[in-house]
């Protein structure tokens, strides 16, 4: 069955020809530093907003046309499937990324649940052969049923907590058999509603030892794709546990568990954090720890997750310079964690946004490009920190200074005058690297 | 002189006088839980806002009428120091606070400003002596001149380094002088205006070289004091480094510098950065690094630092909930860290102002102590989380358990129903102790 | 049936008796200021929120336990309006509020929509003639249906427009037959996704149309209760037209509407748009058009409306000076659009919420009149503008003053000085009579 | 003197020099839609930020090296003045702004400060008459001074209301005898630090009765320059009155001012409030109040007002659209009420900063412009609205419709389906617009 028969294959045509259905930046096969866009984009579709998502809100039902949402049950799971796999042909991309949930019902039992979730498991296996395209990721949902109500892994019930571990055990093993090249935890629940009814310390401790299961279990299995943590600072819950990038750090450090995970960055849970999402890909990427990215895009005067498509282009080339001054992305890719608007509820609009996100993301690698192979950024840091690269300003760098000789230089020497940062100047110039890329 | 000749000294009348100086709350030799209310609480005067402050704002000049801002120079830091001295006696508090600009001027060489320093820090020891008022900590002001515009420990030029090494050396030296309990850090320009000309990760190591420095020359004289390092996530920087609690110990804890340092929390810097005052102090605690507070709040309507005294009985309740449940400060010290508005200009307002954040602080100390001897929130944490305390719970928590178990476990056992967290509940019972006590 | 087994009727009991169940502050019959309590508070229930609602959240489903809930269609909106009734009586308020849908499920055409409705009004009309409790006011949900997507009022779509006309009207029957007091509009989705789409000024003429319409119906039909419309800034909407208080009241000026509206606020909504309740409550109370308040409070920390029990008592003492101020809410009334905690699900969590809310509103009106009494306020506020009752301020007042004359005073006088506003010292004793009432 | 050696007047070079002092988009005599650059834009430098501002911030002091600086009081003033007009005419704006306080220091007494201003209001004639550069606005700081700590015109103390009313008194004959095309107000401390101690309503009373006084005086002296009321949320004031375009709106409404008022907005004090900026443009078009524009832009994960120079094409882009949509600014301009960071403290950023954002309106006036030729956003909004051009659309917006009429309507006719609103592929083509413009 075809379930979009208005839009074709979406070719790259620089949009020349008026075709709202073709990118005008993304053409996968075109080179840059060495690379196809393509591989250094390594783009996917995100299951639950493009297939299983309607566009409910807290105020209102679901509005999608969808040309699947008649069926119901495990006939519904193989319809989307089905669809998944025409829109990830027709949108061209190389990957896509799933919550166990997101791909099949859950039964009454956990055995049930299992057993549907082998049955899709194994057609996306069929699907991924005969397509050529690749999971990115896959996740356990363990935020929308009741059960997880005070947390998943972080719960106050162990019954909960024996229930994720099996969840994740099973999501490991999807992993494994469907060769997912990462396996993400998010924790929408892991924080607290009320830090007076919370033991903070219990759930926290419960949380890393539940990590360390994970990484013994992979092993046991013998999947070798990397761990991903994606922070959030909030909502659903009231705090959630994984902040921020450095939160997410210190408790990776604090329970000896850094070697084993890198973060999966969103844009729209940064600024949500208070952070610019080139701030949180920087900190990352300072500890090593850049592994992947949700590519979206928050409104900053709405203080929730409104996960749109990624179309500014100042923040688009910024993440892009980070991720290209990290040596790309490793096994991680730029997943589209986002959704169409509720209003855009037609399935073309599925097409509209992707071409919108693909074609920002193309858009900003070449500026991003072009700023690297220029040093724009390169240049301005090392004329700027100049200082430091002799004399006293070595000294401190190399460790060899101490508050006394740092003194007796300060006592001794006239005071040198500081530069301008140039902050305007280097606003203008990005804008004209972004408007005549 | 005498400066306040309005107000004499503050007593304990529960009020009942009418006397708008007086205490409703606070007794400092009342004991509760073994201590007097003096030793629990450890309130400080912050030098800088109520000595050396005017009240100006971004957009208007200094509004306070002090007795003693017709002088200039040096004399006017040393009548500064008589007023403040009379303050801490009238207001009978153990101790102070302040940055080594506060109490005495620059000079035009950093020789002749330490010059300045050492003539008034004789003085300040002499009235330390003479009054029995200790110096719960000092710091240095390396955020108001200009010199700091692009960082003092984290700047762009190496000379500025070299500067503020100078001016922490002598720092070390003053608290090693003044017996101060403490030395803070607070790196106000610690941060980036914009993350486009900013080498993050010199920076940052840079900082962590400077402490080690810090530790190094501390012990070297022989200064034992605790170092205390003071989060807060932006301005006058757009981001600064110490963003909040977890942000800082992931930085100690990369740099291995976590065995020498605490936090001085703040309650504003809490809630600039998305986080209750509660839940800094308890990250801090489960970290055993919950080391002082600077006592003030917000106005979570505005984006700035207010540093309003605290007056919300709410949130002072709960900071000393944890501050109990951490066996208190140590070292620490409740430092209200607060300025009147600056409509409050008048002399007198000063003492109304530490009125409400002491006695507040009092009431709090009691309405925890009551929650704690009635075993309020342990009761509800222990019943909550009771299903960790045997079975599978324990398993958990010891570390037997493994995937599999849990997945068996799953398997084989009815699930069993979570039990309502009862947050309105708890908040209802709050309002009780906090009315009725 | 009994669907509250486990709780019977609540009754004033000041709490020492440990039940749970019980008023601490709320004694129905006290009088204060010359009325009841019960006069004074007029509380309501909001159906949706404590019959309707289940708890489900933007990343979770249902977690409410609600013996009701194993019905489905008419029986189940027959039994949800069983266990209405019993939980008004047990709770013991005089006043409820609804949403046509939250009482009666939607039908696959108006006409049969209506028809469901039809049937379960006159069940309603039973149910408060045998209990005595009254309608506070009823409303047409107009945002949850997909149809709304675009807007009810203010959509893109004419025949959508001419549905919530329909709608509307059978809503004024409603209230006419039910004698409701008042009748509310909220526009949950009178606002924009985006403004590039948006047709801004059709959109609030054709609002300033339907609200002419609904005036016009109302005469005809002879219905006299107060239209009262709801501000809120935003969700689900990005924009909502009716952002605050005086937003509202500007479109209202606008469009000549302003005499046949007052307004219903929200604390979660005046603070999500920047403003205390106080302020909100003062600016219509300023315009006298205060006409009701919805009684919540939201997270500051969150950028949503959480819709939590008012339990603070420095919110609701000062919101219930503001209802004294006005003279009472005349026939508004204090609705807890409120919701108990999503975790939070058991049936006895409904009672502890709201005696939660009730008490605190209790609390705040018995320090709001101990103010009051006191001219504690007043007192400050005659004191503190005391220059504008004589000479040139009484020049002012009364309009007599010219440019000319105020700059010949300025010119020929030696400049007062100003006062201190003493915030400080207000705020220490706005905690005396809290916490000593 | 020359004041800034080192940069020559700005030309339009295409940027193709590399010149960094050269324009890349605005070239003042290009002609777009009829009317030259100049004309459209007529750019204004804010002569506070520019020339008078010196880059202290709340933590720290002035950075900002300016070659007049070493001057003193009355010669400060003349030299600052000297460099002003070398600076409009190297950047060659043809308007300027300022405040009385900006250009001219405070005497002692108001008669002082008068006469210091007389003498430099004439220099100012002179250079004005020299250069052709014109007078956009001027207005009076009544927000520094300690005497309007509570306010000027809506202070507490009927003696600086009186001094408020003799400053804009001369305000007024400055911009008559200097021709300003406006005169602005805006009140910083027009507002309340807390409701607490307010009164609204006489504040509010008198701020009215203060704008008919103004009317009054303008028309005596025959000044017809238009009257612009500059809204802004908060900052300094904990609430302002002028909270946003809607809120003003509302007062000007209330007390029959609306007819000798126009809006001054700026785009930081926008988001402040929680809008964008073209949102706050639309409402004052709406209401034919659209004025003149203060070009700034904030920093939206920061609290406060960072007025930094205008950079992002996006929002400078819609806001042109909105400023040709309002067939241009009438006698407004657009003045950059905007300071280089405190960090960029060399007179050369001030041009980087000026060519920044006086390209960034060039370019977004050229997309804005290629926008209405393609009638981009016209044809979305005919084609979404177009049901409400006929039938049952035409008689809602004609007034014919009543609810009977809607409702038999919708009885009787099966229901629409609504179209999606697009916005994804919107935002894709503006994306288009903007970069291949």
């Amino acid at each position: 069955m075809v379930y979009f028969p208005t839009v074709d294959k979406i070719h790259y045509e620089g949009r020349k020809t008026k075709n709202p259905f073709s990118f005008r930046y993304y053409n996968k096969s075109e080179i840059v530093l060495g690379k196809s866009m393509e591989e250094h984009l390594r783009f996917a579709v995100a299951y639950w907003h493009t297939l299983t998502g309607g566009g409910s809100d807290p105020f209102g039902s679901e509005t999608a046309i969808r040309p699947w949402s008649h069926f119901t049950g495990m006939d519904l799971a193989k319809a989307r499937l089905e669809a998944a796999f025409e829109f990830f042909e027709k949108i061209d991309v190389p990957y896509f990324c799933f919550h166990d949930r997101d791909i099949a019902p859950e039964g009454s039992t956990l055995k049930e649940t299992n057993q549907n979730l082998d049955i899709i498991v194994a057609l996306v296996k069929e699907q991924m052969q005969a397509s050529g395209v690749k999971l990115l990721w896959n996740t356990a949902n363990m935020f929308t049923n009741p059960r997880f109500v005070h947390g998943a892994v972080t719960t106050s019930e162990a019954g909960v907590y024996a229930y994720a571990a099996a969840q994740v055990k099973k999501g490991l093993e999807t992993a494994a058999l469907l060769g997912s090249e990462n396996y993400v935890f998010w924790g929408g629940r892991e924080g607290y509603e009320s830090l007076l009814n919370t033991d903070l310390e219990l759930e926290l401790d419960n949380l890393a030892r539940f990590y360390h299961m994970a990484i013994a279990y992979a092993k046991e299995i013998g999947y070798t794709g990397q761990f991903l943590i994606e922070p959030k600072p909030k909502e659903p819950s009231k705090h959630q546990y994984d902040f921020d990038a450095a939160t997410t750090i210190a408790f990776l450090q604090k329970y000896g568990l850094q070697d084993h995970f890198k973060l999966n960055l969103e844009a729209n849970h940064a600024t949500l954090a208070g952070h610019t999402f080139e701030h949180e890909l920087r900190v990352a990427r300072m500890h090593g720890m850049l592994g992947s990215i949700d590519a979206n895009q928050g409104d900053l005067l709405l203080g929730w997750d409104t996960d749109e498509f990624p179309t500014d282009l100042y923040a688009v080339t910024l993440a892009m310079y980070e991720i290209l001054k990290n040596g790309g992305l490793g096994s991680g890719g730029v997943n589209f964690d986002a959704k169409v608007r509720r209003s855009s509820f037609e399935p073309e609009d599925l097409f509209h946004a992707h071409i919108a996100g693909m074609d920002s993301f193309a858009k900003g690698l070449k500026v991003a490009v072009k700023l690297i192979e220029d040093r724009f950024f390169e240049n301005i840091i090392e004329d700027r920190y100049s200082s430091f690269k002799s004399g006293i300003g070595m000294d401190i760098r190399t460790g060899k200074a101490t508050f006394q000789q740092l003194e007796a230089y300060t006592l001794g020497n006239q005071e040198k005058i500081n530069k301008s940062g140039k902050i305007e100047w280097i606003k203008s110039q990005l804008n004209e690297y972004i408007f005549s890329e």
